[in-house]
């Protein structure tokens, strides 16, 4: 983990947040090859969600929803985590944690207490821990003119219930009727205590929430569906098969509403954690919000047959796709002698698919060179680098899984053919310059499979 | 503007947030072809500042930042509005909204005192206003496990700090030197109380900001650019010329920091309004910020010449231009003696390129148009209808602003031609389905004007 970390700070992938005013805990900003490579995590779920389908419409809603939301979702009795106060440095700890940080603690024994919530002085008498007590963690702030007399709304801790309050809006004016889902991208936010590992969990996270509308006896076969649609969907972006696992949920892990929960399991630098959630949630949500509002969510058929229906849920979270993908993709290899870092990425999530370099600056490469650029950036994320020896541009694009490097030497000039690298193979092919673009877009289309997978 | 909001609300693009819950005050929530027009708008600012130029690159910052970051910018001390109180109906008003309200009381006679904050009883003896206060406009809320305890932290009024906190960062990493961009789309919140011109301004809205750095001497040759360029942006996406205009701040309206600001102003329904602000901000931010951190914020020239750069702002509101395009395309029209109401969007905006109608639901024409779908929708947005009669799903695309319509029909089985059906001429032509993808795909990208330019 920590030479991902390190990585995604060197080539300014996703670093601390306000890092200047020494951070913020669990908040991380995402630069330039970040935002690309999110961007295309993002692009990726709603192909596979919306666009290859027909059944799922898109919806945006608020971040700030009316607070009953959360009443009738039963997050605001019961959204919470179990906290314990220690009695002398009176620091709070999540109890769920204690276990694991004593455990963490032994293996530290000169992290005094309180320092980290994550690192209890485990067996020392410093600390002296009241009985676990539940503290919410939606966040709250007040609209209106003035604090006592504005209304307390809370940000959303996740964005499924938006999905929700809108169901008969969309079952209204898009025309639909189950089977159907409405999709939804956006960030949501949970006032948490972490042990930070990295962006698998952060305070405010963007979230890729389904919720997919079906006649309550087709719920089961759904279910089946979605978990195998989206084990699917990282396999298919080139998460090895033997990093992703599908976990049912035991009977007693089970949520009071969910009649079958099942996780996308990925084996992070810390051990297998959850992916991706898909739950069946039957009509427990869209019940509790009739109930609340006094509104009628019933579906009727056109023969006359009324229900609520059934609900499952694919709920993906972006950054910690991009922890697998980026964790799943790194490696360090000896080539020619020296090592190199490279994320072998899946070309499509790649932040740049092709970087234009001259071998030297002049003779005319780097025109030819930014020329080839501006044709190719039509068409894909393109990087023009003239910095360097042409070993340390190679290097830089690797670091970001840059798939394939086209080289601009004195046989180009005369021959107007360049060279195409390939980040996984090192092999390094002779085309036309005017071939180029048809072959790049057609590399970037086809199936693709981890190298590393050949590798193991 | 009543029949914007109509539109949108029957068509699903945009509508009140929570509405089953009574709603929340201006805040709205994109149904499907909302998303899908947001996400052009986004692409198409995305595409200009970014994938058409090698000196910008992308950020991605956290709403949640350092609270050390608004003290520096003056927001926790000069983000605020005037309000005054009504001593009889313990209500809050807007100070500088109270002419306009009186106008508008006294316009509509009945509205009593206190019912809409923008309405006033003007002139009656029912309020008794108290001297304006300051009151600050970013929603408070608590990071940490206990209120009490808990640090105070702000949702982020505006992206543009998030991008001066990271300039060092980008600056180091990014490998960049003056003149370059820091671009970055995201979310705001402002705790307004607004007169409620739909979508014009909402307590959380999407920003469009890009923070260009300069030499200090090269700074008001980049605003001249920026304004240009910014200007240009909404022309080429079909804003017609006469509901556009630049207009200077007047020296008495700068902020102290700035030593220019230009507004690219819109022909609302509700009148001349900002659409977009270009700011030549000075050093101000990045000053601040290096003496509030104690952060050294200088670029160093190779020559060893340092400075703190000067920054050219442009910035854009997603929901405003949203707004502009939507009010700018609206259009009503007499067409075969019905009135048909039609979204005259530039291609490029349209949520839905091209919809796929078999005339009838026989003799095999379903199942070629769906064919002719799913060859079509790999490379654009398009749409399967089979519903109603075919006049009907006409006017059905026209009011989502689908440009192109194209109809299965009995010849379609003979000699594989379908017609295709242009929005705004409404002209209709046969061309073979093997033609249709190259076809549509040359007529997206080509460069288009408002039909309503030719009929004004």
């Amino acid at each position: 983990m920590d030479k991902i970390v390190a990585l995604s700070k060197r080539r300014g992938l996703i670093f601390p947040a306000s890092e200047i005013y020494g951070g913020i805990a669990n908040t991380y900003d995402y630069g330039h090859y970040g935002v690309l490579l999110k961007r295309n995590v993002v692009d990726a779920w709603w192909d596979a969600m919306l666009q290859e389908r027909d059944d799922v419409v898109a919806l945006d809603s608020a971040i700030i929803q009316h607070p009953k939301t959360w009443e009738a979702s039963g997050h605001l009795a019961g959204f919470t985590d179990p906290l314990v106060d220690c009695k002398t440095c009176k620091r709070r700890f999540r109890a769920d944690h204690l276990d694991e940080a004593r455990a963490d603690a032994d293996a530290h024994p000169d992290v005094r207490c309180g320092r980290r919530p994550s690192r209890l002085p485990g067996e020392t008498d410093e600390c002296e821990l009241t009985e676990p007590r539940a503290f919410n963690l939606m966040f709250e702030t007040s609209v209106g003119p003035v604090k006592d007399t504005g209304s307390t709304v809370f940000l959303r801790p996740e964005t499924a219930q938006g999905i929700f309050l809108d169901f008969k809006t969309v079952l209204t004016f898009a025309r639909r009727r189950p089977p159907f889902g409405i999709a939804q991208v956006g960030k949501s936010f949970r006032n948490e205590i972490t042990p930070g590992n990295f962006i698998f969990r952060t305070l405010e996270f963007e979230q890729m929430e389904m919720e997919f509308f079906v006649p309550p006896e087709q719920a089961a076969d759904w279910y089946a569906h979605w978990k195998q649609a989206r084990m699917d969907w990282y396999a298919e972006l080139g998460i090895r098969p033997d990093h992703l696992r599908l976990r049912d949920h035991d009977p007693d892990e089970l949520s009071h509403y969910s009649s079958g929960t099942a996780d996308v399991e990925y084996l992070f630098p810390m051990g297998w954690s959850e992916l991706e959630g898909i739950a069946n949630r039957g009509d427990f949500d869209l019940t509790a919000h009739a109930a609340a509002s006094g509104k009628d969510l019933e579906v009727v058929e056109p023969d006359g047959r009324r229900y609520v229906p059934h609900v499952i849920e694919p709920a993906a979270g972006v950054g910690r796709s991009l922890l697998a993908f980026l964790a799943d993709a790194y490696d360090e290899e000896a080539v020619e002698g020296e090592s190199r870092t490279v994320l072998k990425l899946h070309p499509r999530l790649s932040p740049v698919k092709v970087a234009v370099l001259p071998l030297v600056r002049k003779d005319g490469q780097p025109e030819l060179a930014r020329e080839i650029h501006a044709t190719l950036k039509r068409r894909m994320q393109a990087e023009y680098d003239e910095g360097g020896s042409i070993g340390k541009r190679y290097r830089r694009q690797d670091e970001i899984g840059t798939p394939w490097c086209v080289t601009i030497d004195h046989e180009t000039l005369q021959d107007r053919t360049v060279t195409v690298r390939d980040r996984d193979t090192l092999a390094q092919e002779r085309v036309a310059i005017d071939a180029l673009p048809e072959l790049l877009s057609a590399r970037l289309a086809a199936p693709w499979r981890s190298p590393k997978l050949l590798e193991d």
